[in-house]
């Protein structure tokens, strides 16, 4: 049975996934790379920049359960790329280069579809116009008896957590209060009913949250 | 030398440390009991309600130091009562039945100042129309060598935050996503950078949060 799940996914302690200012030099916005700055040890985040090396913790427990069993990943279009509106850089490849980590089908929402595309690696880039439950379906079916992955950004988590579709969420809480930007929380009162939630906190300052999808009841 | 300190103040995922709603019935409003919950089970708040027994855990050495080295409180008027306004009900006083917890004088922030009156146990309330500033600068003299405790509201708790006045913060976070209420974080963009931050979770669920500022530069 396929699990939807979402990994890593950086807030901060007023619950924004991303500042305000998002921008090709800046794609957390005013945030810059503190939502994210707890994974840049890892071993795992080490590995994809082919550097030796990382910690080996409880955020590192964490960070490498990433990519364990996924068959598919969606994304919103603004984690593929900076531009809005119609595609007109149709060179831009998204911000991993040749190899992107994600070795797998990777299912881009936007309102302006256009041809898929390969990566090196395994990764194959689909731009399709859809709602999250059909967005679902097509990556599924891509993902076989594997996991979905909900790859973010933040409108994108948000969504598919309105729409009760996400199985297992793994939040990473930074002691910073940013103040503006884009809140993962926002329209989602009371969705911890939903879910089985632990907390541990690391000693690199921020807490792992795990939301685990509760047994339906029979 | 006097610190002020905030202990014990619960706050949900997205940042309310008080819901939306709030009434004589329901001092949290719709948040209900839920962000102390983690307190209820403590030797501390059991200690408070004249019951033996508790836990003795992360969340009750939390919730011990409570109290230690106080020597005055700042609350804000709807930590006192419910009522809004003018004084009508004179005949209320607080929350906390004939011997208040606190056993020392504290200054309730209000536009409608009124006579002081002492309770049982050394607990004695003030009503004064002040900033932040002016009402610790009355509390600290009351509180003599010891520290002064700012308990609360919300409001009353992101004023003096705003206004750099505390010196040790403590915050549990519960894993709820309120999304209506009170907001602690509201105007507070970048506090973190005045402090030393800690923070641990509990079996309980909640994760602990100790803000301590940082020494200032020579």
């Amino acid at each position: 049975m396929t699990r939807v799940r979402v990994h890593n996914f950086g807030v901060s302690l007023d619950g924004y996934g991303a500042g305000a200012g998002q921008s090709l030099e800046a794609p957390f916005g005013h945030a810059d790379g503190r939502l994210m700055q707890w994974f840049m040890g890892t071993s795992t985040f080490r590995a994809m920049q082919g550097a030796p090396g990382g910690s080996a913790g409880v955020d590192e427990a964490f960070a490498s359960t990433w990519a364990t069993g996924i068959g598919a990943e969606i994304m919103g279009r603004n984690k593929f790329g900076p531009e809005r509106g119609p595609w007109s850089d149709t060179e831009w490849r998204g911000w991993w280069g040749e190899n992107p980590p994600f070795h797998t089908p990777v299912f881009v929402l936007t309102h302006y579809p256009r041809p898929p595309f390969e990566m090196e690696g395994g990764t194959t880039f689909h731009f399709i116009d859809a709602t999250p439950a059909e967005a679902l379906a097509l990556a599924s079916e891509a993902a076989g008896d594997l996991d979905v992955r909900i790859g973010g950004g933040v409108a994108t988590v948000r969504q598919f957590l309105a729409a009760d579709l996400i199985d297992h969420l793994h939040l990473v809480v930074s002691p910073i209060i940013l103040g503006r930007g884009e809140n993962l929380w926002q329209g989602l009162e009371g969705i911890e009913s939903r879910y089985d939630i632990e907390a541990v906190s690391s000693p690199s300052g921020v807490t792992h949250l795990t939301f685990t999808r509760k047994p339906l009841s029979p």
